[in-house]
């Protein structure tokens, strides 16, 4: 049985108009000036959830503009209410299909991307529906920044083997590979998004890597 | 106390003049057609201790002429003795320290590379001395024919991180990249070397994966 949303959720969520818009596609080409106001990057974060991660980092980076991406509405709120009690303004949540981003982000609009702890459809037979099938890929390469870093985290091994070799077999760009981020990793700290907690608590090991774009268009 | 070589050994070794040589630059670009008396790919294999792996790939390509490097000398002389027994002429064994390959082999004379489970120098400040360290792949690359490939098996994700990373940040092509390589793998076989089989019984994760030398001269 389906889950029901929330009654009125959707309402709620529009009724805070600083950080959603039912209508992204009039900010096509326009996030920067139209929306944020400033010439600040765009960071999207794709699969953001409750966007726990994309908050930290926009506390954290004030000159970043971030956008988290979610496709069920009803999970957004949260985050939006947790934005507005921060105070912030260098954060925007849409919620749209992923295969879609390209109806609401134009050409070279998008910066930088995150993607953590997506499905990572273990059963072969599915490869097709991880976020890093070559074709996922294809679509975020229209709308970013051909200078752009893709950073992906996970915790499946699957997923992360999937994703390098989908990276090698296209011939995209590769920095940064980790194959246990918390025991051993040169970054000064590291942002985490809510599953990430939970992981490393359970002891899992998490695998990150970045990759860039160059060539799929 | 440095261990004494067995008395004897190295004579004992010589004396199997189908397998060994003790000038083996005077072989330097005429392995295939003055030693091998064919015109087969040669396959060398790094740090091949015993050279487990070399002769089972020997016994099941007898149309490759496979060539197993060792720094130790009276490390070999148990695999030649096996070669013997088996009475294969595709095989050879050398004891050289990796660094003067260049002396043994010319360009273009290598066809592929086997690199399996070399010391991993775990500690960060001995990374130059890990065999997939950059100036390694470059001496590589001085005998290596360009289309060749480098196969490399670890069980040290320390040592394959590090790997991916340099792969990585040279540019290399890469294939073939798995993260558990005994429990999810598309090969119908896996060829493996005495340490393999040890590490696959103590329930470690093995990692492999392929590279190319492209651009490194």
């Amino acid at each position: 049985m389906r889950r029901r949303k929330k009654a009125g959720s959707k309402e709620k969520l529009l009724s805070h108009v600083e950080y959603v818009t039912d209508t992204p596609e009039k900010c096509k080409g326009n996030w920067k000036q139209e929306w944020f106001k400033n010439d600040n990057p765009i960071h999207l974060e794709l699969g953001a959830g409750r966007a726990a991660f994309s908050l930290k980092l926009a506390q954290k980076y004030p000159d970043i503009n971030f956008i988290a991406v979610e496709i069920k509405e009803e999970v957004i709120l949260p985050g939006v209410e947790t934005a507005k009690e921060l105070g912030l303004d260098n954060i925007a949540f849409v919620w749209i299909n992923i295969l879609n981003i390209h109806e609401i982000f134009a050409p070279n609009e998008i910066d930088h991307i995150y993607l953590n702890f997506s499905d990572p459809w273990p059963k072969k037979r599915h490869f097709k529906r991880r976020l890093t099938y070559r074709d996922f890929l294809k679509k975020y390469s229209e709308i970013m920044n051909p200078e752009g870093w893709v950073e992906f985290k996970t915790d499946s091994d699957v997923l992360f083997e999937f994703t390098l070799n989908e990276c090698a077999e296209l011939g995209l760009p590769m920095k940064d590979i980790g194959l246990d981020l918390h025991n051993r990793n040169d970054l000064d700290e590291i942002i985490t998004t809510d599953y990430e907690d939970k992981y490393v608590a359970q002891g899992k090991r998490i695998f990150r890597m970045q990759f860039r774009l160059t060539g799929l268009k």
